[in-house]
This record gives structure tokens, C-alpha cells and sequence, in this order.
């Protein structure tokens, strides 16, 4: 083995461009055998700022196009925007913006699962239909599921959701204690549901990310205490992300249990009818009502009025119907075994991004959840060849010294270098995709007492500060 | 929509159990077309200490459980430390410490890609059979790939890999200039192929993650030079690794192109066949080779030695197969459309995890790449009842300083809280899973100069730290 180490190193190198070949023999000397006792050594490469010339985010919208009524305004703009491109019906490519801004997403998701104690995992998207067949939804699905067939004739479904799959998990560990419950699995993962008519981009494709996460408890009265911790995770995620809510009672359709909530974004492309009361605060979507009621159920004194609502989250407290089936226990604190009381937890992952720009935006400009925005901060250099053009350096220099000095901007500071471009163009263009803030590098930054320009995309204010005062103001931006 | 937004907010906070709704409250005046312009304020739950009796980390092996010869070491550890489940033949549940490790991994990815221009995207897993037929790759594939319908009775597949996928879409974008080549475009998604055999766990899987990239160039020299670029943010990021790696000719396979290499990982285990020189370097898969070589091609001077490797990466210089079949162009300098140079790049993500692991341990204990390790300290207080039982306050608060006060450790020290069982038992679980570190708080804790044990799990050493002492050792620890 040695000799072979040895000897990968020397063909490595000379496979290597010359130029490289001498980072890579710097790093060679890492071996966790000898540098664990010392601080290990980092080799971490330099990523340099994002020039916007050089970043895939292609108008995948050409002028005039039909869009049909399939779509909606979240669709158009990202389409627009380079962050999505059309592939089968229902399925899209995520560019690298969109991507981004999924991405910490997926951090905010994961900060607010875990601080209720959720543990996060990764189950197949295979899902066997035996345990299907177990549970009686592999009829009840119907076309929504995606099926298919192994090369040894063993029947599958591609998971749209995994409660059977975590049960059977549960159920395998003979030896769980009650000392361990409540257990809080989740995954962020790929779902798919053949739908029959996909619609409006990202909020109803057949392939989505979903974040599902499963809760095991003692007893009842402890299911619903983590179904509550639960909906207050997601209050707290909706509210970091700005966004004005609504929580409604839910029907509990083919998932099963015996109480619900879901979590709209009240828009009027929504597909669910919501019911609200003014008076008593009792909110529901219309499936869960009689046919035709319009007073509220709850204080009795009020008419109810009607909403529209894109549906974000969806949660459901199952009692024992999945821990019955698959048997899933704990051994109780009488030393026997006991079956768990579950819930289910949804969150549509890209349903979340896409509403937000639904609903924060205006028909030519996205605007995005402050957090979510792909980056936060995009610096403008003067027009090459302007009166202002040796202020092209200075724009340079911020950019990196942003990016350097303020570790919350670390990755979040691009420059629009297509400096062949008017300021007017570019801010056009910035204005369009949302940067939340818009640093112009023009004639005042080359006075005595440099002066730049800053946009806050979300208010339209504009201020005009010091390099001191702008490092400071920066400070605040919260990212993820 | 203000009535209903107000209204929202009083349903959510009556829906909520009183001890929440207060911190609900608080964090409602969050709103961006407010703070935008001044900081955002910050409303980050708090995410306390894991505690070992809480991880969700279950032996998924059975004592004396007959693992056949479809297995290895690594996936037997893994089964034992809890880090995996079976589901499927091929197919496994991540559990949480696993998990972490794997998106550890995936951080590093994307640092490695990013610093060579690499930018992150997401295609869809489900790829229309038309362009399959395009390419010749949908008769190609045969059994291994996994086929499926969808409702209106369109075929598809699950992509095993994006080459036609990622084509498409370049060739879609009919503005692409030369300015913006050469263009990176990766991926770390889940990936499907029908293996006839799947075996040893997450090496050869049926599901598994794959980080493919794509590369567009304008001239056969620029794409061979990207393609060096590749190979060595793959060296770099195998030695960042710690592994002894090697790298060699390869056969193109139903890939296609002329240029290819693999990075192998040395191990009796693996399925490849290596032949190397010692003399001048060079080294090949032996699917490359005449039948029965044994000289070395290239100096011609020695004989050439063998060694078994897993497949961690493979990279293809592709040329113009498949932007040539999809009309993938961009615009040169002349003002003419021109065919891009292509190259595609492979990194198997939990094949390099249990690879690792696979080579890094003993029969008995995991040992993890340095930046791998789910978990960097684990702090073990005394026993309950012992004599240096008061010193598990210290242990306890030594968890949380670590986390609050290295920014490197942040959710990295987790505390063996089974303080029923002794010390040794829990050094002895602690050596299984492979902490790098274990802090030992014992009845040398409560000295007037408290001394803690500090266990470095990869040489074995032990040292006797004040408590500045061991802040200032584990403020060199590197994690991602």
C-alpha cells in the first residue's frame, strides 16, 4: 500500500498541467494518520466573487412566447430570470440562482427541524410495493403514483410521500426505549406524483422537493405536543421568511389520522378555498365544512369570509394507523411493548420558493423572501469608457473586500461586470432579478470622501454612504 | 390580505401551546418591506447539545446475523454503528450520522467545484425516452437502466446519468456566446441503476448520489484543458480527504469520448483491475491493456504491478458526441455558430464515504475522514453514583462552551449522557463509531487545576489538557 501511495502521488502530478501541479504537492503532506494530533492543515481553495458575465441564468422566455393558462406569474418571471428551463410536463431544470436559493432553503428548513430535535435522514426513493400493499394505499393511490418494474419483475413505486417506508424502519428496532421517544425523523428529498394536469411551474410539477418528517410518541397527549412543537416550527420558518400565513384546519385525505393543519399563502392563483372567521379566529379549508355554511362553526356570531390559498405545509396527527400495521413499538416503562403514536409533517420545498415569489412580486421584478435571495448584494461599476470608468477598479476592490470582511456576505456579493453596459441597463436588469441590495460604483465613489450609491431593491429607498457606513449598514443583512 | 394577515396571526398563536406563543409573537414583526432597509432581525432557534441517548443511531445488525459474501467491512460497521439501514436490495436508509457525514461531503464537493467554476444545478431524475433515442443510449443501456410509463403512457427513465439531459439544455440556449465558455455545470442528485447484482451496501447500490459535471468548451484545447482543471480539484479533494488515491487510464465505456481516467481507492474489495509501473508512472485500468501486458507501455523498462481499486471518480473528455447529436452551439468570435467541446465528471458520493470508511478502519472501529466525521469531540462525563460522579455538571457545560466558543465546532461536540454506564463502556462505543476526539471529563476534572483526557482517536495518543489548553487544540480541527 505504501509504495502505491507513493507512487499515485508522482502520476498524479504529471498528469496534472504544470501550472497546478505544485498546489496539489503542497497538499499532499495532509494524512489524517499524522495530522490528527496536530491541527490538521487546510487547503481550502479560493473561490473568487461572482462575476454576473459569466453566470448561467439564461432567459429560458422567448419574447412573445404563449404561455397558456398553465401558468402563473412566479412561472414567468423565473422562466425569465434564467432560474428554472422546462424539461418533460411537470419536471424542470433548476439553474444555478434557483438552486441557491433553494439550497438555504433547506438550511432554514433544517435549522428550525432540528431545534425541535428532529434528526435528519435519507430514505430510497424505490419504495417496494409489499409495504404499499401493507398499509392498502397501493390501490388507493391510484394514477397519481408513479410505477415501475425491476429487471427481476419486483413492482415499485417511486415514493410521493414515506410513511409506510419509516414505519418499517421503526418497526425493525425491536429494542427502542420509551426514554428515547419522541423520535423526529425527517428527510429533504425528491418526490414524485404523476399528476394529471401539471400547472403553474414549480407549484405543481411531478417532481418537487418535499421535507417530510415523522414524529413517534408515547402516547396521544405526547403526539399532540410534538405536533404543536411542530406547527410552531413552521409559524417560526414562515415568519423568518416574511411571509403572511394563514394556518388553517385540514382534511386529512389519503394519508389518514384524525386531525390536520395546512399552511397557505393566501394568493389568488391558490387551488384551495379557505374559510376564515374576523371574530373568533377559526380558519379551515372549505373540504373539512358542511356544504354550504357560511357562519362560523366555532363563535357562531360571525358570516365567514372567503380566500384563495397556495398550500406550503400540511400536518397530520396519525395516531397508531401506520404503527399498528407495520408494528411499530417501544418497549414502555413497564418494560413491555407499546405502539407508537405518529404524526406527519409536510413542507412543498419548492412549492415554498415559487409561492414567495408569487406573491412578493410585481409582474416585471422578482422579489424574494430577504433570506432566500440567491445573493445578496450585486456591485455596479461605471460604464467602461464613461467619465466615471476608473471607478471600474473600485468596484473590484469592494466587491472583494465585501465579500472578505463581513462574514455574513461570504458568497453573497456578485459584481455585474458587463461594464460595455450603461448603469441604467444593468440596474434594469437588477431590479428585475432581485438582488435585495444594489451597490452603484459611479462618479461620486472617485471623490475625496468616496461616496456609493445603495438600492434597497425591497423599499426602492436609495442612500448614499461612506465605505464605513456601508460595511456597517451590510452588517445587518441576516443570511443562511 | 391585511385583515387576513392579521387575522392568521391570532389563529397560529391560538393554535399554539401557551409556553410557544410567546416567542411566536415575538418574531411576527419580521416583515421585509419593513426591514429591508435597517437589519433584519435575527430569530434563529437555538439548537441545544445532541445528546448520545437521543441520537437516533440504532445497531441494524443482528448478533451472529450471517452477512454472506455479498458484503465488506465497511457496510458491516455501518449496519453496526447504526449509519445505515436496508430497505430495497441495493437500497438503503441514511440515519442521521451518516447523513451528516454525506452532506459534509457534499459541502466539500461544492467547494472544490465551485473554486474551479463549477456552477450547481438540479435536472430532473425523470428523462423523456425521446432523448435517450437520440443519443443510441436508450437500446445501450439495457437492463441496467430503470424504465417506467407515466399516465398518458410516455416513457421515461430514471437517469443514471445527465449527458443528454444537460446537453438539451445548453442546446436550447441559442445565445450562448464564446465569452461565456468554458461553462461548468454540476450536480449532486440521487441516481438509479437496475445492477443485476447489487452488493457490498453503498458501493454498489441500486440508489445512490452522484455529483456529475458537464463541461462546454470552444476548442478541443480548452476542453482538455478544463478537463485537467477537474482532475485536479479531484486530487485535491481526495487529499483533502486524507486518502491514499490513485489515478488511472480508463475505458470510455457507453459514455463514449476518447480521453478518460479513473480515481481509484486502493482495497482487496475492489472490482477494478490496476496495473501500475513503479518506474515511470504510469498506471492503467487494465480493461485498457493488450490481454496479457505486463511490460509498461510507456518507459518499457518494468514490469508492471497489480492492485484492486474502487471506482471514486471517472472523468471523460467527450469531444462533440453529444453536442454534436443535440445541436448544442455557441457563438464564436467570427459571429457563427460553432459545436461545443464537451467533457462529463463523475465523483460517486457515498461510494467515496464507505470507500473510506472501508479503508480507514479496523474490523472493529470507523474510522472517518478527519472532515467526514458526523461528529468532530465527543465529551464523556464520569458514571453517575462514582466518586468523580459531581464532575458531570463540568462535562456538561464543557459540551457547551466548545459549541459556543469555537466557531469550528458548532454543532460538532455531542455528550455520551448514558452516564448509567461506566466510562470504559463508553470509550468502547465511542472507539467503535469514530469520533475523532473523545474529551474524558473524570475525577481530574475536579482538581484544583482541572486536567481533562483527550483521546485522538486516529493515532491512539492521549494528552492530559487544561481546559485553555484543550480550547486551543481544538481550535485547529478543520470541518466543512
Amino acid at each position: 500500500m505504501e509504495a502505491l501511495t507513493h507512487f499515485c502521488r508522482r502520476t498524479a502530478c504529471a498528469l496534472l498541467p504544470r501550472s497546478l501541479s505544485k498546489a496539489s504537492r503542497r497538499s499532499h503532506h495532509c494524512h489524517p494518520q499524522t495530522s490528527q494530533c496536530t491541527a490538521r492543515v487546510s487547503s481550502k481553495p479560493v473561490t473568487p466573487t461572482p462575476l454576473v458575465s459569466r453566470l448561467f441564468q439564461p432567459s429560458n422566455l422567448r419574447e412573445g412566447q404563449d404561455m397558456g393558462d398553465m401558468t402563473c406569474r412566479s412561472q414567468r418571471l423565473m422562466l425569465q430570470a434564467g432560474l428554472i428551463h422546462s424539461s418533460n410536463p411537470g419536471c424542470f431544470y433548476y439553474l444555478p440562482a434557483a438552486l441557491r436559493s433553494m439550497e438555504k432553503l433547506v438550511r432554514l428548513i433544517d435549522e428550525e427541524m432540528q431545534a425541535i430535535g428532529g434528526q435528519k435522514v435519507d430514505m430510497p426513493a424505490l419504495c417496494g410495493a409489499e409495504l404499499w400493499k401493507q398499509s392498502g394505499r397501493w390501490e388507493l393511490m391510484g394514477k397519481e403514483m408513479f410505477r415501475l418494474r425491476d429487471r427481476h419483475n419486483a413492482e415499485y413505486c417511486l415514493g410521493p410521500t414515506h410513511e409506510e417506508a419509516v414505519t418499517e424502519l421503526l418497526a425493525s428496532q425491536s429494542t427502542l426505549s420509551y426514554k428515547q421517544l419522541p423520535l423526529l425523523l425527517y428527510q429533504v428529498t425528491r418526490k414524485f406524483r404523476d399528476e394529471q394536469k401539471p400547472k403553474f411551474g414549480l407549484l405543481r410539477g411531478r417532481e418537487f422537493y418535499m421535507k417530510d418528517m415523522y414524529s413517534f410518541d408515547i402516547s396521544e397527549e405526547a403526539a399532540l405536543h410534538t405536533y404543536h412543537s411542530v406547527c410552531h416550527a413552521y409559524s417560526r420558518l414562515f415568519d423568518r421568511l416574511g411571509l403572511s400565513w394563514v394556518q388553517v384546519q385540514a382534511a386529512t385525505g389519503n394519508i389518514g389520522g384524525t386531525l390536520s393543519h395546512e399552511f397557505h399563502l393566501p394568493a389568488d392563483i391558490g387551488e384551495d378555498r379557505l374559510l376564515m372567521c374576523g371574530n373568533c379566529g377559526f380558519s379551515a379549508n372549505v373540504e373539512t365544512m358542511e356544504p354550504g355554511q357560511t357562519d362560523c362553526p366555532q363563535c357562531h356570531t360571525t358570516q365567514l369570509t372567503e380566500s384563495k390559498g397556495i398550500e406550503l405545509g400540511h400536518t397530520f396527527y396519525l395516531g397508531t394507523k401506520y404503527s399498528k400495521v407495520f408494528n411499530a413499538t417501544f418497549v414502555n416503562a413497564q418494560n413491555k411493548p407499546s405502539v407508537t403514536e405518529m404524526g406527519c409533517f409536510g413542507l412543498g420545498v419548492n412549492r415554498i420558493l415559487a409561492a414567495s415569489i408569487e406573491v412578493l412580486s410585481s409582474e416585471e421584478s422578482i422579489r424574494w423572501p430577504g433570506l432566500l435571495a440567491p445573493y445578496q448584494v450585486c456591485i455596479l461599476p461605471p460604464k467602461k469608457g464613461s467619465k466615471a470608468g476608473e471607478a471600474i477598479h473600485l468596484a473590484e476592490e469592494l466587491a472583494q473586500s465585501l465579500g472578505n470582511s463581513l462574514p455574513n456576505l461570504k458568497g453573497e456579493v456578485v459584481l455585474d461586470d458587463r461594464t460595455q453596459l450603461t448603469i441604467g441597463k444593468r440596474l434594469k436588469d437588477a431590479n428585475m432579478l432581485g438582488y435585495p441590495y444594489v451597490v452603484v460604483v459611479g462618479h461620486k465613489a472617485m471623490e475625496e470622501q468616496p461616496v456609493f450609491e445603495v438600492v434597497c431593491q425591497h423599499s426602492g429607498e436609495t442612500m448614499f454612504l461612506s465605505k464605513d457606513a456601508l460595511l456597517h449598514f451590510l452588517t445587518g443583512v441576516e443570511t443562511i
